[in-house]
């Protein structure tokens, strides 16, 4: 999941480089994409050795965020083993406050959304908590988890929260969908909790918390994760 | 570096593959490659964008050894980035003990030695203490580790060391060269502690233990790792 987390990642940064709006380029101006929402949600998944491609379009475009979608196809297009959803926000890097996404380049950007392109998955839904979730692991944020910016990675939030669930779980049963918010940034040698509660057999609600230097916590982003029998 | 350390690892499986050797053709054989040293040394890293390939040869078979080395170019060819040098043994997977390599496929591996191609770096080089080593981290094995086997993936033992030194030591310094040998396998959900000591300002000598249920250790692999300024 984490691989393929990357390769969507990738994928919209690779499309957004090509029409304009990569990161590269909103650096140089203050700016930068800041992932809030992220869905994937998988039919199937392709086996060792398997050719697979993500595709990827902007569906939406409101002031200070974009809707992004994903399709995750084998490279003859006979298979689609799922669809992604994600929602970004343009923020200015000194302030970190949110931008006009559409004052960037005249707007060049209403001319790359793709409303009719089908993304048959159902909308992202937020994660509730019916009781005290229980806390079932601490991690320290190292080397593997920071990006350039010295942020965590965000698909290595995803990679915490699915090692919060036991192997002996993950053997039996596959994650056929996840749901996640990003609501606070953790850093590396942050210390972060991970709290969980089983709604059913297969499914979690995760909470990732960082911990501050006086003991509260800080959510940093939740999900929730749903799993199928392998 | 595990990005990389996974490129390394999958082109020696392309590359075996293509030659009849590849684990998905020994595993119906009852037969498998097992890592057990692997040295990567860099002179300077790809950056965001670059493009660059990984190539693979193998310099030398033993009886039950095989020596395998890397080099990682740009793909101009004008750059050399590094090279790796690796052993592996090959095992039946029944009985867990070294087979003759040459007696697979008639010795057709004898046919793709290529001894005279240059892998202009030191010989692996063993992790040895000085002193007693630092208990610096522990870490329960969790999904993200765990390859399609149940072992611990070969590149995650690496992440876990390159972990267990400060993100900020990370910060001002980069990994120029990695010994590690590989002596036990650990399994997912193995609870495992890491020991450091600095022979150095520059140089980490680390021990990877799996913790045994009577609480006893064994060691699962260890490392040598030198880091350059940036």
């Amino acid at each position: 999941m984490g691989h393929l987390g990357n390769h969507l990642l990738n994928a919209a940064d690779f499309h957004s480089t090509e029409r304009g709006y990569g990161i590269r380029y909103l650096t140089t101006i203050n700016r930068t994409w800041v992932l809030s929402r992220l869905v994937i949600e998988l039919s199937s998944t392709p086996q060792a050795y398997d050719e697979f491609y993500v595709a990827t379009w902007v569906s939406n475009v409101m002031r200070t965020f974009t809707h992004r979608d994903f399709a995750i196809q084998s490279l003859s297009g006979d298979i689609t083993y799922g669809y992604g959803q994600s929602i970004w926000a343009m923020i200015d890097t000194v302030t970190r406050q949110p931008v006009d996404i559409v004052s960037i380049n005249d707007g060049l950007i209403n001319k790359y959304i793709e409303p009719d392109e089908p993304c048959p998955i159902e909308k992202f839904r937020r994660a509730r908590f019916a009781s005290s979730p229980t806390l079932v692991s601490e991690v320290t944020t190292g080397y593997t988890d920071v990006d350039i910016n010295g942020h965590i990675n965000s698909v290595k939030y995803i990679e915490h929260m699915l090692n919060a669930v036991p192997v002996e779980y993950h053997r039996r049963n596959q994650l056929s969908r996840i749901d996640i918010a990003y609501t606070a940034e953790c850093h590396g040698a942050d210390h972060i909790r991970i709290y969980t509660e089983t709604t059913s057999p297969q499914d979690f609600t995760v909470s990732l918390r960082r911990v501050n230097p006086d003991d509260s916590e800080t959510e940093a982003c939740s999900a929730r994760m749903h799993f199928v029998p392998r």
